[in-house]
């Protein structure tokens, strides 16, 4: 398991870690396999979509404090409920391919960490698994 | 990685394709292990829900309307921002489980694709990844 | 593949299967490895979030109940489509990592059943997989 250190600016905050996530896979020795992510906090997940104009997250974001406003009636007394229900919403664990040493990806698509109660530095979880094949094929040579 | 070619015909579409990732399953040799689903598109994502009852679609097909509206404050100048929030919501990514052969899904239950920039001609890629313990069988004979 | 029963007491209810998990994981061998779940159901799903304040969860049910409400327009003859528009926003499969034998969690974090059209009986689909260096660790002695 490897370690990505996130500091964010703002409240809410898209932060494109497609780049450090393609690092880490760059680093391991896996042709084909999986990359699984696990942010470990509790108001800020993780959305795959488009990094290439960041009008689209700002879109997101007018519509993710639409979704989940501070309300009068919230018990919880930190007052970042809306963060800890944006994040039941977009999910703490994803999953990318990997073919041919590289993150499988749409032609628009980047990963993002998605900051909801920042600006903090957060951690995001970063597992590299190769498929049981390339293990088979080292342990015959 | 296999591709599963899909065509929508609907703006908004949720398409059956549980049959679809079956086949793939099967085509397989993989008797316990894990099917996972990666859509690499930005405006189109992958639900698991109802499959017998086709108006759980419709409705489900209602709301998201209702939670990602058009919006006069978006700046993204294609016009498909709702798409991009819905596919945010849904996620991209999705795993199901295989035992004997078959994968494991609810009674009830079925795996859709769900086009929310459409219509076009989707993709959706497919892995499939046996138990170790299957290879460890096999390296032994 | 194993299975949690899981008995729902509310129309909508968060129940804290944490160390339910978790024992699955400390029976098992695995030291390093990845826990996947997959709720069969189509009106409940699978949520990490704050399980240390109850509150968060409560606040969380607020929220969800304002984004998915009954219809006059909804076709679905149950009356259970908000449980399944839930389902599809919180998703019915999610994956943990395992580190030295422990799930790997945030400091706040739990893993909740989503009852969305409770009271019911309900199951979870827990599969514990090791990295495959750990069988090759083995098929080595």
């Amino acid at each position: 398991m490897r370690k990505i250190n996130i500091k964010t600016n703002f409240h809410q905050e898209f932060v494109d870690i497609t780049s450090k996530i393609a690092e880490l896979v760059d680093e391991s020795d896996v042709r084909n396999g999986l990359c699984h992510l696990f942010c470990p906090h509790t108001t800020g997940g993780i959305i795959f979509n488009e990094n290439c104009d960041p009008d689209v997250c700002y879109d997101i974001g007018i519509v993710f404090d639409v979704l989940a406003p501070q309300r009068p009636d919230f018990r919880h007394s930190e007052g970042n409920s809306p963060g800890h229900i944006k994040t039941s919403l977009v999910g703490s664990d994803h999953t990318l391919f990997i073919e041919n040493g590289k993150l499988v990806l749409g032609r628009w698509q980047g990963v993002f960490f998605a900051e909801f109660d920042g600006p903090r530095s957060r951690q995001l979880f970063v597992k590299i698994v190769g498929d049981a094949a390339n293990y088979a094929v080292k342990s015959r040579k």
